[in-house]
């Protein structure tokens, strides 16, 4: 979600009303609008047959609004879907769908797609938004494939439709759907590797719409743009190299265009690459002009408020790195997310490297950095950074270089099931030789950052809280790594409480002096690779219950190695945190209720037990 | 390591024999050879500066025996070593390790770089073999840079080492060595993409020698044999398209040409990529005629010993394909490790998809085909199907694709560091979603298989044991995904036994009789991913104690779900399993000391405790 709304959302109102003039003045209050005539009568692809050219062009105007309005009502992706209007109804004007497979990569551009497919209620029905994502899933419709949120997936999973397909003696066409931003992942380039010696229908749209969510990354953006100057006709040519038959469309907001090219490769008897040329954030001139801005926006009227983890980091980032040249930034394509701003990457310059959306390469590169001499800080979103599980296992903690991750995004959040935060205590927390710590408070997370910049001996991964609260002065050292503190001494029970938890062990605590007459040790826990075992163990004097809290998956996460240690002792250990599963948009409030993340629910368990 | 070994070793020794016919006479028992006159002086690269190119040949000759020398009595990479001898003497001849990097991709080609780094003695002193790995391990040397063995980082690390040379103000050469096969995974293009970029000093050897582990899978090798039928002049040439300058050798096993071609890029002032043509497996006529079977073999004389878990699930695959023929055996590039044998391949014809070393869309690849309406089964190594993580919870997880994944070589082993199968417990069973079953019989895996097949609503993975033990009859169903098996009635101590090590509980609960008394309740459990919760706590009832047992790392494993659920009870309850640490080459048995693994000493433990 883009952190730059708040700077310019004057600015952008005022141009998309210029742009989209009509779409809030047509609307009455019942959520149908008279201006939506062609839109509001698609209940799926094949309404599109009877439609002339004229009628698609209008079409794309009438979607093109529907994408403003459900994007300034709920937030979500605003460039890229105004980008493929056209290519979406030429797909699905020429494809049969669903017998015909059209998988799109990631999904964030589904919009059209979907609206097409009978969910145009969900974009100009405000009342209806909710009922639909912003990705593709297949419990909304039988046009989606796959729940997908994650990058560089579509031609693997087009690769698999094709070969079931082929054994199961079936005949339809196969389309993988794929932005030029998407191809900087590695899967996407196994996909295309494999896919090209297919010997069998399978057609790869490449959306080339010269962005990635920031700027493109990468020396095949060079060829890319070679291909678009020759009209497709340049000899050097990366999917050709592949073995790929290839077509290029130049106008890829071009309904006509698009369908004839389409028409010419459907029912194809070998993979193809059909290149098509679009211009992101189309038909609204503010996403035109602020690509990077405008590809994934906040609700209208919505601003960050108050003080923020990304505003912190960079500021203490801006000044470790005027003291220390030996310091660089790696971002794998997401720069927004993790508050890498426009000024901040132009304040710290070629010390700034975005490798494209690839973070399998950003972790191994950085342990590169580190064992080359830098001092490398990888900033990362929880969900993303499992993308690089092998390469936390090998490069970073095998290895032990000593480089620095942030992880931003962790934590429950009211996200897509596809981009959840909560399983990174998991999947960094039990790898060997990998120091992960959890700050409390602001001043906590400064000192683990400085201390992390500054050892030289071991890789570190510090998950950013999403509040930010402040405590005392604090400094970190090597001691600290596997060190509780307690915050407040009390008996029977001790809340253990890991990272920003702490805050809710203080209502706990409150909740049960009141109502209970249980006063509860707090025990602050800003590490989750090691326990503070003697502390642990120490605490079979004066208490019979232990309580963990964590904002995170309980399974295998940080209550789960407290239970485990504790288990030969006579304590009796309670884990708080998150159920294994997939919660999709649901809120934090809804997901604490579940979880007991409450203090009266906490504490009635508590003096339960007790 | 090559499971053919065993039918094929008297042939392999015949001719092995036939083509480095000195190489086991001229040995005396002091391990110095006469015939190994120019290596054994050997003690930095620098001591290359001062050889003929005549006594650079013969070195390669000596070094060519010294590899057959260390295979034959310790097991390990033939095919890749034999093929890069000239390579890499002519790399340490033009380039100045450690002051230029070379980076080995993998790393399972390096024993040229070994004996050429001081490490001679490893290869032709029998009593030394074990000083070194058969990987770069900078504990080892200055010259080695990474602990490496997954493929494709090369480029990766190199990009980190040239980017902080160029902060840093140093001048050295920066070298990835990959090979062909390396080139089918992600990273690897991630590298070549981000690198392509740069405008400094990064110099790629791509070492060509047409295969991978087996046979090379994927588009870009047509590329490759357009560029080698050319002598690097086709105008097609996928490095082009990334905007590499490029370099092509054809005699890649020729000291002189690529001394010359070395000569020629060091101190290059852009990224360039130098293409060597090589023979895999030259000078034993073998191993280039075997190249499959020669790229990892097992000490001469040793040989599988008894049933296999791989021959019973070939054996197994093959009913089931018979009879289903939407069944797809799927692997990525490493068929010999998970037992997929020439044999067992043209038996499945085209329902056998190698997709080349990329587990990434090895994964979403079966998603799709699950998704499609195929029965995919995904054959891979623990320590591989780590790098696809993130498509373990995303394609198959989240979306529930019924895929069946069988992890092989997972559990305890004597392997390197880079290759444990111990975390996969960890980063499979705390997916949502995700069934994940440990056998401990072989009638228990087949009915495991069998169940996961035929359902068609969501993933399984089935943690393939390494020993064979057999047991009654087994059907499975639904229902025993969270079921666990009481096999014995005792009282005091349960123990609950994971997978394979129900066999260890057999021999705890004899040695806990034996000699304490106590008759232990025995449980096996055959799944990791969720707790048979009401048996769990009806041991209240009899017992003080439960002690679980599983064959991988404690932390965010087996042990530590039940600790947790058990919390809230009296019962105390202790884990057996693995530390959380990095293990290298340390034998099964010393491990199983370590961890307390063996029946005496965890009866002790138990005992003790009650």
């Amino acid at each position: 979600m883009s952190l730059f709304f708040g700077n310019s959302s004057s600015v952008r109102t005022k141009e998309l009303e210029c742009v989209t003039l009509a779409y809030d003045t047509c609307w009455g209050d019942t959520g149908v609008a008279m201006a939506y005539d062609i839109l509001a009568r698609i209940t799926g692809p094949r309404d599109l047959d009877a439609l002339s050219l004229g009628e698609l062009d209008r079409l794309a105007g009438e979607v093109r609004d529907a994408i403003v309005k459900r994007v300034d009502a709920v937030g979500g992706h605003l460039g890229s879907n105004l980008g493929v209007v056209e290519a979406t109804i030429a797909l699905h004007r020429v494809f049969d769908s669903p017998r015909d497979r059209i998988i799109f990569d990631t999904s964030h551009q589904c919009y059209t797609h979907k609206m097409l497919t009978g969910r145009a209620y969900g974009f100009f029905d405000e009342s209806r938004m909710d009922e639909i994502s912003g990705f593709t899933n297949p419990e909304e419709s039988e046009h989606d494939w796959f729940r997908c949120g994650h990058t560089s997936t579509s031609i693997s999973l087009a690769c698999g439709f094709a070969k079931a397909r082929d054994i199961l003696g079936q005949t339809h066409n196969v389309v993988a759907f794929i932005g030029d931003g998407c191809l900087s992942g590695g899967e996407a380039f196994e996909g295309l590797d494999n896919s090209a010696t297919f010997k069998t229908n399978l057609i790869i749209i490449l959306n080339d719409n010269e962005m990635s969510i920031a700027e493109d990354q990468g020396g095949i953006y060079g060829n890319f743009a070679e291909l678009r100057a020759t009209g497709g006709r340049s000899a050097r040519n990366f999917f050709s190299t592949f073995g790929f038959d290839y077509r290029y469309v130049e106008n890829g907001n071009s309904i006509a265009d698009l369908i004839e090219a389409f028409e010419q490769v459907k029912d194809i008897d070998h993979p193809i690459v059909v290149h098509i040329h679009t211009t992101k954030g189309k038909g609204v001139e503010w996403a035109e002009r602020n690509k990077e801005e405008a590809h994934s926006v906040k609700a209208k009227g919505s601003s960050p408020s108050g003080e923020t983890y990304t505003a912190i980091t960079r500021a203490r980032m801006l000044e470790k790195m005027a003291a220390d040249p030996s310091i660089v930034v790696v971002n794998a394509g997401t720069p927004g997310g993790a508050g890498i701003t426009a000024d901040f990457r132009a304040a710290i310059g070629d010390r700034y490297v975005d490798v494209g959306i690839c973070e399998q390469h950003a972790v191994t590169f950085s342990a590169g950095l580190a064992c080359g001499g830098a001092k490398p800080v990888y900033f990362v979103a929880s969900t993303f950074l499992q993308r690089a599980y092998d390469q936390i296992v090998q490069d970073l903690a095998l290895n032990q270089s000593p480089a620095t991750v942030l992880v931003f995004q962790a934590g429950f959040s009211s996200i897509d099931a596809t981009h959840l935060g909560v399983f990174d205590l998991a999947y960094t927390g039990n790898v060997p030789g990998l120091t992960c710590l959890a700050p409390a408070t602001a001043e906590q997370f400064i000192a683990m950052l400085d201390w992390s910049i500054d050892i030289a001996d071991r890789p570190v991964v510090i998950r950013v809280p999403d509040k930010v609260v402040h405590g005392r002065e604090a400094v970190f050292s090597d001691a600290d790594v596997a060190r509780f503190e307690v915050k407040h001494e009390g008996g029977d029970v001790a809340l253990v409480a890991l990272g920003p938890t702490l805050e809710l062990a203080g209502l706990v605590s409150d909740e049960l002096s009141a109502r209970y007459g249980i006063v509860p040790t707090i025990i602050s826990a800003t590490t989750y690779s090691a326990l503070d075992r003697q502390l642990l163990f120490a605490l079979e004097d004066g208490h019979r219950l232990v309580v963990t809290l964590e904002n995170g998956v309980l399974y295998g996460g940080f209550g789960e190695k407290v239970a485990r240690v504790l288990g030969r002792t006579p304590l009796r250990v309670l884990c708080y945190g998150g159920t294994k599963e997939f919660v999709d948009r649901v809120s934090t409030k809804e997901l604490n209720e579940r979880y007991h993340l409450e203090p009266e629910a906490l504490a009635a368990d508590i003096a339960e037990i007790l």
